[in-house]
């Protein structure tokens, strides 16, 4: 499914680097691999021996760094940096990561992947007790409680901190003395550390970033983990020891890139897996196999594989960026549709097309590319779905947090597929998708949270329960 | 191969409508979809009962058209666009088109893709007579030929123009009375007409711009045809009898779009034809068959399909745009090339690659990809490239025109094989490249542009023979 | 009278250096101090060793010349710069000077101060002839006259050039060899040589540009001279004979800056004269004199000293430029007028004022500031202008060029009196303002252009003929 | 003195209104002729039934508030505003004001004229309690310690608040019900109030802003008080009863606009009567009387008219913004220096000048101006100062905190004469000035607050003592 055009959104992405000369331009490249993740906005704070300096701005990272001498202004031999996912309304600077504060006993940054469940009640607690905030980010509330704690050392203060906020997480801080990186005790979001020829040290939110720097992966960041990375090397601590893996595995099927490894598994493989069992558990007789350019090739050449069917490029994804200006007609509203994604009518004309996505949230995309397919003479459109139905909203960091958005959680498969006009719809079933990915935890599922699936989520939901209560009852309001 | 990373350019895209309501509105999405041919500027210029107007500008079409209003501005029913490549240090955007001249007796516009032989020698003649020229381009030739013509109509004066200037040219003109289309007589780079529901006539560089804005392709301009659209209809003439189909190859094998259609061949079908006869050409066992993406993929996947070896995603694109600031070092430059493209450890480490791309021009591109590919673990990487090897310069309109840029023209493929590092290296053949587009021109090569490969040059070349015997002399400065 | 609120315009300013390392630098600066003339574009070409080089932009020179290295990459010892004047609706960057040529036998840069009176119909025989124009500016007609002339030499040519078009100019041309300066046959406006103390010769449309850069005055250029500066030095020759002076007296009334000498008057000191002269002719018993800013300070401080009543700063200009977004209501009207001028409460509260101004146009402006001075609590106000009634359009350069925009056209001095809402209101006379000025040329109005005044034009009005006939009949639509 | 060659800035300018349907609107024009006070940044909050909205940005108003469509979204009924003068280091949007809050229980909004002595040890105290801080400004630890405080009522807590900040200080803060002003015990920034015709209340920095927006002046924010204006009207409470006038003299001679009155003096009428006095304590028989402009007019007028010398324009201000690019030359430094000032050669050359500045702060500026008035051919420069020598920095809200900016600290009138090349030199007396400026408060020097001139600060200095103590003993490194 083409990025532009769907309504699933990640959160953010975190890279972080201690012990080499250029920190923050190691950090930009980092960040760059990582701009999937986040395109609202993207920062970096480097360390020059305790003075920490930052570099902020909404957009993409190439629009923030527009000038060489940004990254050169950042000196120092460490730096985290941050890119930020954020709904349009409240886009601002001042909610864009890492955040930088300067105490009278030392500057600290503090970057943030995830979302808190229990935000809400913290932050009306914390200013009671006459704390102000600055941003509505979820992030700043850390900094409070480590600032708040009685505890001796940091660290100790940042372990009450991490184990009083509730829901997903994956932080990355620093300070003069060290970059710290702590993991929610469920591990929703991936978090990975790896190592420069140098000795330097890297944090990031995937694998690919790690690659990106000429880094090796050492080991990732588990659930209810602090690590500490100094001059001394990396100290790994808990700060809970009640955990239990859940990864997001809405990674595997479309945020993360296909080639970051996510708890030692490859995401590229993963899908192509999924396309695999797909065609196992809903094999058709057509023409060709067509994926959705980018986020659903793997897994449509995984099903062409398994099926024999060849795999064609029936539909071709822009390159370049196109402003959405509002269309004053409907027949240029479709022209602008048009201009991201088209059908290639000298492939799909008079064939019958086996149509891979990675998911469907409303059904307004899948509805849009049947109609293409078919505009362009496609006979039949099949429509494969390499992952299970998504009927449950998201709390630990994904920006689904209504069931009136999903068209599964109201509709039969088979109204969703009069809905968008295909000739069939399959999905993938919820075993074949943890098949397809293969974890090996003690834990449910696997180890994948499947709550968008099923419902089942692996926490309380805090000062979300009501809200969800609520949603539940919610008619999905479609197309 | 990777657009920001190769030497060879397209130079220009051309969009016009005539007959509809939003004609600047279709020519903007028109030109989006030919944004590939040329990102160095944009321009429209709209016709409103005579009075045209006209937004130009530097850089993507997005970034000129930066604001709808500019697109409301640009009333009136007929339109002409233009995408513009050019090399950076000309870059003015005095030089944009299209070319909008005022004149007591009406306006003009003219737009312009390709490369004339005798451009130099005409603008000296012209300026000698008091011509002035305002801009480096070519273009402008076109129009001082025109207005100095003594016959009647400005139908024969634009004859009578078109016959003077040689090489590969691709007109859309536009007056208060009509849009007017030519191509030269060997018809180097395409141009197709099309027609919307709504009768409007529609003509465009790629029949994929014709898809995007919903019209129906009707018919291709041919060599030496000079097309006018006016309120009456369509009307075909001819500027000379003596024509020869010599289509540019490099269209099918990188330039175009995967769904546009030349000479009724789609594009995406010849380059999965020519990976398929190049695995027949060139098999060899290995684990897996990857593309070079973006524009090798059909060719890989015909490869694949062919060869029975299946396609996998080894090497993975970025597709957000990266500043490449000046590294300081020889490890940071590295890793800039990494943001742009890497290859995928999780899939390639211990295993033996076919490597697929389109076209080695300079070598280094290769040289780096294979090296991506080694160091994410892969056992053996065997380059095959689906076009034969580029030897001789163009001047139609491809920026290649000197063989020094070109490793082929000096080298042995075994030296070349060596030079950027692969197990092996196998060249599409002509013929196979010939067969795999599958013309049927009464004429060589099947109507195709073979020079690059052959030196066999349709036309004399004018103003570059003297250049064109020097640089058969040079010897490829490589790596 | 303030400038952003009246419609009388300055076309344009030029300066020009040969013979300094730094010779577009020297340029920037002395454009920046003829900035007053001209605030809709700016650019300079400066000639490397016969390669010009051009930098050119929309707006003020600040904004122009944004950044140091646009200036650094202007190399060579000889350069020519513009400032430019021009309505909003043509304002486009192809109008923008020094036009720059670039033709097979060398370089060309041109820049225009002035209006032709010829312009339309030259312009239409070289069209006819097969020429093309780039721009709506009148300047491109001169290089086509020289380009086409059949002149051995092209100071020869430049001379035939410039005894065929008609108007008011001055030209400041580049080439390789030497830098050109020419005037009109009757210096409508100013142009003056002057030296530094390397030997560089600088050419400039005010003397105060001169002192900006540190050259020492030399001459003026005079009516049909053209000036020949090269590495020789200065050669001065007549392109005609049939000249006579006749300098624009809004230059010293409102146009020049006060530190600029015009034929060898200083505008400070006429602007002053015409103050006192105006006391002398429509003395008046009051509190305080209090002049418009800036530009009529000079002169109120002329009538404060003859009359011997106290100069004070009733009125004050905010010297932040203000956005001028359109206001809602009145009430929000009235305050954004003040954004721009004030008047001082403090200071003319409960007092007789006279309130000198430098001329009035269509009378808005008066009528706003006498209502401001009543506002705030004058109890009288007494309007004198220091110049005679604008009566007639201007076809030299400024851009009147219909009565209906001025009042005095059509309305008594009395019922202009009673339009502004002044306690009284009197001009100074056509005889005060020669005296004021005081020069000595043997010509009618002693070498002044009176035209706006009396309508006594010193040229024929060619193209611009019929349109002034019709423009006589023309009601002024007022206030 | 020009503005933009001083080093003596004013810290803020604030404006606030409450009860106009387009508050944010008025706001933007009471700021804007406040732009003199800062024009490092600025920013408008306006209150829309509770909630509160903000723009804010660095550089001019004109620059943060490019499109009408900003000020259209500041809805609601009341607004306050801020422009900031900060040095260039520090400058970040993060600083800039006003500051906006969102608590749980209400939005908050926070804008700051002065300069605060006990901040840093305020500061620390508050984080060392677990407060956070997000810019480097002053501003906040109000906010902190209002949110802090105790006390039941809002108005009680702001109470404390301001009785527990030391220094100099003029807040305006904006909640759901009220707008709230408050002036340090002192009063050392002025601070006004104005009703409207529709009965809005206006509060501001300086009455030209009440003059601009229409308003009329109703009284000024005295020491101590804290007036709280909401639907029910005004009223005036004290924070403090330990109140005495020191009103900063400096507004006087250098910073408010001329049209503004302080404490009931109109600073035009004031900087007069300071040129009276200077012509009586200090006359020198001379040719003409000139003015440093823009700030020295006033002065040099009152010179001029009683020592009966005539006032003469020899210093001609650029209207314009010059960007000052490093200059490579020393003659092209000298050139870059004129382009914001010149001498007119025309008025001054052969005559004896005195030239009238309001201060001396490194004497730079007063060298090189006397240096253009010889090199323009002055015969002899007398240089007069409407102002006594400044010799003590300043802690409540200008940026001079050390004596090794000011020459007069450590040079006699005798050397400085010298140094900056006059003739003769001379200052107002420190009684002259008391005198010119005629306040009647019950207070040493009147009501006015004379530190700078000779030392004799109003209150303690608290974290500045030791740094005051310091530089007692600097050295001026001057010129």
């Amino acid at each position: 499914m083409s990025n532009e055009v769907r309504s699933l959104n990640e959160e953010c992405g975190v890279f972080g680097i201690w012990g080499h000369p250029d920190a923050a331009r190691v950090t930009y490249f980092g960040l760059h691999s990582l701009q999937h993740r986040g395109q609202e906005g993207a920062g970096i704070v480097s360390n020059d021996s305790g003075k920490l300096m930052s570099t902020r701005g909404l957009g993409l990272l190439s629009e923030v760094f527009k000038d060489e001498r940004q990254l050169n202004q950042l000196t120092g031999q460490s730096a985290i940096g941050h890119v930020r996912y954020a709904t349009a309304g409240t886009s601002s600077v001042d909610n864009i990561q890492p955040f930088l504060f300067n105490f009278y006993d030392g500057d600290f940054a503090l970057a943030h992947n995830g979302n808190l469940t229990n935000a809400k009640s913290l932050r009306k607690e914390l200013e009671i007790d006459g704390a102000i905030f600055h941003s509505n980010s979820d992030t700043e509330i850390l900094m409070h409680l480590i600032r708040r704690s009685q505890k001796e050392s940091l660290c100790e203060r940042m372990k009450e901190a991490l184990d009083t906020v509730k829901g997903g997480f994956a932080y990355l801080m620093l300070t003069e003395e060290s970059m710290v990186a702590a993991l929610d005790p469920n591990g929703f979001r991936p978090l990975s550390i790896g190592q420069m020829v140098n000795g330097a040290y890297v944090v990031a939110s995937e694998t690919c970033a790690l690659e990106v720097v000429g880094a090796k992966f050492i080991q990732d960041v588990n659930p209810g983990e602090i690590i500490t990375i100094n001059d001394e090397g990396l100290t790994v601590e808990r700060f809970t020891e009640d955990t239990q893996h859940a990864i997001c595995s809405m990674e595997y099927i479309y945020f993360a890139r296909p080639d970051s490894n996510i708890a030692g598994v490859n995401v590229h493989s993963a899908r192509k897996n999924m396309g695999r069992i797909l065609s196992q558990e809903a094999g058709i007789e057509a023409d060709m196999v067509v994926g959705v350019p980018n986020s659903s090739l793997s897994a449509a050449s995984g099903y062409a594989e398994e099926s024999g069917i060849p795999y064609e490029m029936g539909l071709v994804k822009n390159q370049y960026v196109a402003r959405t200006f509002i269309q004053p007609t409907q027949e240029l509203r479709e022209q602008g549709v048009r201009m991201k994604l088209s059908a290639v009518r000298g492939v799909v004309e008079g064939k019958r097309v086996i149509m891979v996505d990675d998911s469907i949230v409303r059904g307004t995309t899948s509805r849009r590319i049947v109609n293409l397919l078919k505009e362009a003479g496609a006979k039949e459109v099949h429509v494969r779905i390499a992952s299970p139905p998504l009927r449950y909203p998201c709390f630990y960091g994904i920006d689904i947090q209504t069931r009136k958005e999903l068209i599964a959680a109201n509709h039969s498969i088979e109204e969703i597929r009069e809905m968008i006009g295909a000739d069939s719809l399959s999905f993938l079933s919820e075993d074949g998708l943890i098949d397809a990915i293969g974890l090996d935890f003690d834990a449910p599922y696997s180890g994948l949270c499947m709550a968008y699936f099923n419902g089942d989520y692996p926490t309380p939901l805090y000062d979300y329960e009501a809200h969800y209560q609520a949603t539940l009852k919610e008619k999905t309001s479609f197309i």
